[in-house]
């Protein structure tokens, strides 16, 4: 199936990521819609495309419409557009499929597996893409797209893609908050965050082959309660850190 | 100041890659000794060294002896070799270094911060390598061996490679706790791991270049509570998780 038509909503991170790479594979922007029009101008310059400040008609059934914005404001463009005959796209993790439209509107899904910084270029190859549709054409549609972008596509419910949405958040968002932790640790010696970036790439290269259970280390997965108690007595002077390290090590102590 | 004589105690991980990395860097091994014969000398034919079953006296004043066991053994050896004449260099982020030995003896500190295992290869050369030691002599001969291996060699007394130990299990240990939470929850909807393993590598990525801080991302990052509730409603038949979920996402909640 030929997609004819695609716009998309927004100039944050995913709409940035999303338009310049959908413009690398070779699909066509037809245009970028955004309230800011500086940026909107930006973006579409980089995928060859047009800003425009008002959402053209949609010109065939197979032209698609990707609301790139917030969680909050993807509710009310669904709302806001549905009666536009675009196939209405959304790329949030935790938002359900919109089932059913008024007549023929049709939804759907595009969520991609990936943490999207404007700055920092993401891999669209090897990032999966989880795709849900209202109906069998639109989640056609919608494959012909992502497989332009990625090797791994996904037929996802909205149900499984919130699981999804809820182990990235442990991987991504903790993740990086270990990290945090860690950098202000170094920082009230004065010493480098420099230091630990070169492990926190192993840690994360290990996995990718190996099951994580399988490589964690540690005090608390060896039952080191010495060394245990020795980090929880550094941390006496900080006692939201110091707590979180004692959970962290309960888990992992009741795992093993 | 040449080094003379390198012997290396135990076949762990920490054993493995120094050793290993020692002779790739050009510098002859001259005895491994482990109280395992076979995996003492398989990890000798791997360095082009011998095993030995009783450490031989040492032949100079450069001669150095690498004590990469377990916190524990550590202690033991120490004392064990207490008179050995070798400079006493153990590879632990935790324990404080010996500053005076008996006569003449010398002890040091050769702390790799890197996480280590046997079947996954180590880049040294980014490897950041703390050093310590008793005396200047000592200290120069760490160096001289540190340099063959890392362009990131640091002299650090035994407070700051603790408070160093026990941020490296902020990023290491807990990170990856993070990752088999996620692989059990994806596990559960029979959902591959493969899903985040792109994420998490992205997530590591960010903070090579990057503060942490900076790039923190997530419901808790922008104060998204009506995420955070669904996610804790989804985590309600597993309340350890749970109360991991919420913990972390407080004290995120609190840090922006």
């Amino acid at each position: 199936m030929k997609v004819n038509q695609i716009g998309i909503i927004g100039t944050g991170n995913v709409a940035t990521h999303l338009a310049t790479g959908l413009y690398k594979a070779g699909l066509k922007i037809d245009f970028i819609h955004s309230r800011n029009e500086k940026e909107g101008k930006r973006l579409a310059k980089a995928c060859s495309s047009e800003w425009v400040n008002i959402v053209p008609k949609s010109t065939n059934s197979a032209a698609v419409l990707f609301i790139c914005t917030t969680d909050e404001s993807i509710q009310v463009l669904i709302k806001k557009f549905s009666r536009s005959g675009y196939l209405l796209v959304h790329c949030s993790g935790s938002i359900a499929l919109t089932k059913k439209g008024q007549g023929n509107q049709h939804y759907g899904v595009f969520y991609p597996i990936q943490s999207f910084s404007k700055t920092v270029p993401v891999d669209w190859s090897t990032t999966p893409i989880c795709l849900e549709a209202s109906n069998k054409e639109s989640l056609t549609v919608l494959k012909s797209i992502a497989t332009k972008l990625s090797k791994k596509v996904k037929v996802m419910d909205s149900a499984d893609r919130l699981k999804v949405h809820l182990a990235a958040v442990f991987v991504n968002n903790f993740s990086n908050l270990q990290y945090i932790i860690a950098e202000n640790l170094l920082k009230e010696s004065h010493l480098s965050f420099d230091l630990l970036r070169p492990l926190i790439l192993t840690t994360a290269l290990k996995v990718q082959q190996n099951s994580a259970e399988q490589v964690q280390t540690g005090p608390a997965r060896r039952k080191d309660l010495k060394s245990i108690r020795i980090h929880l007595n550094l941390l006496k002077e900080d006692p939201a850190t110091q707590k979180i390290y004692r959970s962290l090590s309960n888990y992992l102590l009741h795992l093993f």
